[in-house]
């Protein structure tokens, strides 16, 4: 034994079994609620060459990113699930049918500065499809809905409440600003990105300094508090702007009229998803009850997903739930109660008098009505077996001891009213 | 674009959606038998300290390990999932109730010479039982039948045909050893792993060539042949030995009366897993028809999980199998078959005429139902849309035009026959 320390790193999750069962719950929900939506998994290398991973990253990326060189390649760690993706369609271009529906759940890595609910490792849950050359806005359409059955079934299941899904199109922006004669964009483009963060009187001075021009500031501002009616009259009537208006039209209809809740579906003209990736339809997505969470759901329409790996023109729409930091916030805002139970049997099966062979009969028959147990092997007294029963946080206890088997019966004991009765094995599915 | 190739990395499995369907397929069936043999899930970091990993590693290890440096921690991939278990458990003691049983299914990396069969980064999927001081021995008892539990279901749903799983237990060659007073144990014991692999001359040769005496080399050679039943006959009083044929009955006994076919529980005195980890019961799985294959699933029963972090006694026992190698070999077998389909759908919904809201009113039905479908947003004509649902293989096509609407009706296409019928959505769920 040395002095080594046993902590994990710091920003990557480790769960207590109480914990990690949530999680896990969290995580089936969201995948099985992305496979009925059509999507087929897909599981890629953690690993891949650092050339591939960077061929399209910035700055901030390449800072973050954990590199690592074995023979005499240099390897990394993907920092998302899209960059992988899209060497994987430009790979097997030939193999694939598209429009291209793949969800894929799993870790990415990022070397952030260690805070607060950041991560490190985290898991990223993605849906992406991917057309040949063109993709129809209806597929747009698909995303805010898979949103919103994700998230009605984190409801249902774990009393998230409801969700507001924010849609905006890029192309509103880019049709205003053509028309306005707007040269440099960025800068506005990211004082929108940070208006929920500041003061509307921080945010208007802001915009003052931008040097605008009256005319151009009113538009923009009018923009920004337009509902999705009043785009008409901005007076902006350049052709990007009307393809935008019009997207957006088409995806919050449909959207609207899918099934689910309309309302959740919202215009917010003040979302912008970063600077340049994204060219069409964005999406966020925030729990009304826990503003302060932030996007807990974000995603968008890309022009062309692989342009670094092949000069096939591939746009994609896709969203992604940063699974790790929303169980983080959902747990630490009481939302998530880590499960009162360190296992996930129903009942522990304690043999007595060496009954060991009817137990694990008995267990074979309980698990083909659905009943998941385990057997305590321990040669203890009863009372420190029951102990453990107990510390475990199993609901229900089986004895099944001599006289027990003498009779053709077990005894079932409640662990919450320490009720016990004597029945048949077989009866116990409608005991519990 | 650039000249980036966009193979993955050598060693690395990235499945096409065909392949990677069947993959989910026996991933899900491990993972279910494991939870439903009363398992826990946890889920650990993929990275860690290099120290931490490395703390009780020998000389392969070392070189075959992936390592990495960020900012000044000497970091390193997991190689396997025990040590990041042994860490986990030293860590959480005070927290874990014990006998502690969890499952983790997850990625493991060995830079490995890349050769055919051999990856690099593959899945491990793990079973354990962890006691605090000591472990009766029927929890050893519970990895034969979990083992048998998974292979029963894999060949049940793909059909993978019988297995064989061998017991041994290490006392008995301890014992015996110690009772004939050899002191180099180690060269014999590599000798004994590698029999199988050797004919029975080259095995015989090779016997000799240690130069152990003749009446050491009878007793060796009667215990390498040895029923159970003849273990008494060796002549070996030893207490070691005595103890290890104790529990190898109580282990076989308790697998053969589990439920589970008796005949897949073989005692074979020639299996041996490794030279100094485990220290009694241990465990090798082969594919009856596949012999070739080698062990499929393997494990045994260790003394002291985490000496290297803890000086508590954690004595434990678990089985592993490595799943990425085993889908390889039997997709490479035949006995798999990548899924005929590009899509996990059951139905292509195709709206026409533009009825987009109905199509979506119609899926989420259908979802309520089970029905996995996904919509064609395309505005190609329809022959070209049906030339697409063939490319992706999906069963039906369901088609809703303005027709279908006034009446009340979808059109059901079953793709493999050409068969068509009007029904309503709420038939469909019965038509298929």
């Amino acid at each position: 034994m040395s002095n080594i320390s046993t902590k994990p790193l710091s920003g990557f999750m480790e769960l207590l079994p109480e914990e990690q069962q949530v999680f896990e719950q969290i995580k089936s929900i969201i995948e099985s609620e992305y496979r009925d939506s059509g999507f087929i998994p897909m599981d890629q290398p953690l690993l891949d060459r650092k050339e591939v991973l960077l061929a399209k990253a910035g700055g901030e990326t390449e800072k973050q990113i954990y590199e690592l060189t074995k023979g005499d390649t240099e390897l990394a760690l993907r920092f998302d699930l899209t960059v992988p993706l899209a060497r994987y369609v430009a790979n097997n271009y030939g193999s694939l049918t598209f429009p291209f529906r793949r969800y894929t759940i799993g870790k990415v890595y990022r070397g952030e500065r260690a805070q607060a609910g950041r991560f490190r490792e985290f898991y990223q849950c993605d849906v992406d499809i991917i057309g040949n050359e063109n993709l129809a806005i209806g597929y747009d359409a698909e995303m805010p809905i898979a949103i919103a059955r994700v998230f009605k079934r984190l409801d249902e299941e774990m009393q998230t409440g409801a969700v507001k899904i924010r849609i905006n199109n890029r192309k509103l922006f880019s049709g205003i600003t053509e028309e306005l004669g707007l040269t440099d964009t960025q800068s506005l483009l990211g004082l929108i990105d940070k208006k929920e963060k500041i003061t509307a009187e921080e945010f208007e001075k802001s915009l003052q300094e931008l040097g605008l021009g009256e005319e151009t500031l009113s538009v923009i501002t009018a923009f920004l508090d337009s509902s999705l009616e009043k785009l008409g009259q901005l007076g902006i009537s350049n052709g990007v702007f009307l393809e935008g208006v019009s997207e957006l039209q088409t995806v919050l209809n449909l959207a609207k009229n899918s099934g689910f809740e309309p309302e959740q579906f919202v215009f917010d003209p003040t979302i912008v998803r970063g600077l340049d990736y994204y060219t069409g339809t964005i999406f966020e997505t925030n729990l009304v009850s826990y503003p302060e969470f932030g996007s807990v759901c974000s995603g968008g329409r890309y022009d062309n997903l692989a342009s670094q790996y092949t000069s096939r023109s591939l746009p994609g729409v896709g969203i992604s739930i940063g699974l790790s930091r929303l169980f983080d916030q959902l747990l630490k805002a009481g939302v998530l109660q880590a499960s009162p139970n360190k296992t996930a049997s129903q009942i522990l099966i304690i043999p007595l008098d060496e009954q060991y062979i009817v137990a694990l009969q008995t267990q074979k028959l309980l698990r083909e009505s659905g009943i998941v147990s385990e057997i305590n092997w321990s040669t203890s007294k009863l009372d420190k077996r029951i102990g453990y029963a107990d510390k475990l946080g199993v609901p229900y206890v089986m004895l099944i001891g001599e006289n027990e088997v003498a009779d053709g019966l077990v005894t079932l004991r409640n662990m919450q009213t320490g009720e016990e009765s004597k029945i048949t094995a077989s009866e116990v599915a409608n005991a519990l």
